[in-house]
């Protein structure tokens, strides 16, 4: 049971905090694709509880944590009213967003991971399931808003690679038997920088080799 | 065990009258986008049974009744039918059909909360599952059509409004133990009615506040 | 047990060369829509598996065989990488790429109706889930991308009627307790070469009657 690294009410508000981050991000492509205050909402909650919906659907934790603890529930109502009422200023302190949301996916591919071995998964499942966590809200985001994922675009800085990162630490950690709150808050931290680095460098991943030769851009 | 408000009988007409109506959406929306007769049969079948499949998926009743259930399976596939010879006639009816929508709202929004409930959920999960049952298929449709969801859309009448406030009156009965087939059909008849209205009267949910100000349109 | 219709490691090779030729379409459509190695990868990962993980996820199957064999996991990565790579001389190839498309479509609407008959479910069920299974992965696939479902469009051959000839077969014999490695290779065949004829034939199936009428394209 490496679930509960931390105290669980510490642990809890982690998992506010995140999906806080995260539902803001989902409001604020609601607010930009013209949405109304419902579909704010609907975006927020799905782009903050959608990973972790994904992940508790597939390992058969049922009801997923989404819809059985209140506070991770109403959280996303708290964002979209935030960005409701104040989306120009929130989007003027947009690089703020950006470090929580970094924080976030720090957060998410870790506890996705441990939570996804807790479960019985072999390791390279409970990472991949930890990945899924941290990127899979961000995923329905987009697919929702009718947008090709930003997650699989060229053309936007490395997200998933961070969090590829801090899930196969977990699950090395696992595997050596050395999992605990400094390891585990290593991940973390480790996923968060390189995000963080990733964005102030614009750091992308690479296209198909000899991209131009026999196909055509659709 | 709330389920059977209704007599078993009376549940699944109900049931299947709610699955027909919205698979007639789904299928005319297939006719549109210009899908052969097979894409007119699974927007059908997604349209009428998508909501219903999340939400038993989410509660872990599985195999979902979707599946188990063969009148529910092959209903849309008489819509299809239907809508594939006779859509321009369909269509004249839309007022019709749209009518008929409304009640499937009523419906599922109602049958979905006492469900969830009855799997363990908590009432505010309960209510959302029970939202969720009745505008996810449609969600799912236009997901598939590769529209922007009509539900997130601001220029349209409200239509999650209705069955938010069904699926609350419904938790609010089962808080106050009051939930019988008359407070249930009032439920029913609330969200239909509220829903008859916002397209009698074009109600519309507002959008984010001042929204011309630093935000441009995508 | 209706699964072990070969030996187990037969089976596994058959569905190893199915999910490596669907990771590879996945693939492909990913370079063509300009995403990066790691989209190409997760494109290739849902084409491949995606359909396998739906109908495990609604027969309660879970963890689902798509996170709990390592085999099925990295061969569309294998797959993802072949492409980006030598994503020219696959295109090429084209042809054959169809061919073991064709192939893999049949397996696994014959697995995918077999499992699902194995969890319980009554046989329409079972056969739906079967072409699930089959499709299911094209799908997703093209829902990430943003495109309309190729599945759907009135204007590509047919894909999914070979499925449902295969599934529906399954099917039967099951229902007249003739279902062995003959029958069932028999199923997978059929599927198979109808899908041939229908991509050198161009079979296409019907829109709606009179499309003209009062209908408008969008």
């Amino acid at each position: 049971m490496f679930q509960q690294l931390f105290s669980p009410s510490v642990q809890h508000t982690i998992d506010v905090i995140g999906i806080f981050v995260f539902a803001i991000s989902g409001a604020l492509l609601a607010v930009r694709k013209n949405f109304d205050i419902f579909g704010i909402a609907v975006l927020a909650e799905v782009t903050a509880l959608g990973g972790g919906l994904f992940r508790d659907v597939v390992i058969g934790a049922v009801p997923p944590a989404a819809f059985t603890d209140l506070g991770y529930f109403i959280t996303p109502l708290f964002a979209a009213l935030l960005v409701f009422f104040l989306h120009p200023q929130v989007e003027r302190i947009q690089v703020g967003v950006n470090i929580f949301d970094a924080a976030g996916l720090g957060l998410f591919c870790v506890a996705g991971t441990t939570k996804a071995y807790d479960y019985g998964l072999n390791l390279t499942a409970s990472a991949t399931l930890g990945l899924a966590t941290a990127v899979g809200g961000g995923v329905l985001r987009d697919v929702l808003a009718n947008e090709v994922p930003s997650l699989l675009r060229w053309d936007r800085d490395l997200y998933a690679v961070p969090a590829i990162v801090g899930a196969t630490m977990v699950a090395l950690c696992i595997h050596y038997d050395a999992l605990n709150p400094f390891t585990s808050g290593l991940a973390v931290v480790t996923a968060f920088v390189l995000r963080l680095l990733a964005m102030r460098f614009h750091w992308r991943a690479p296209r198909a080799w000899n991209r131009r030769s026999t196909v055509t851009e659709e």
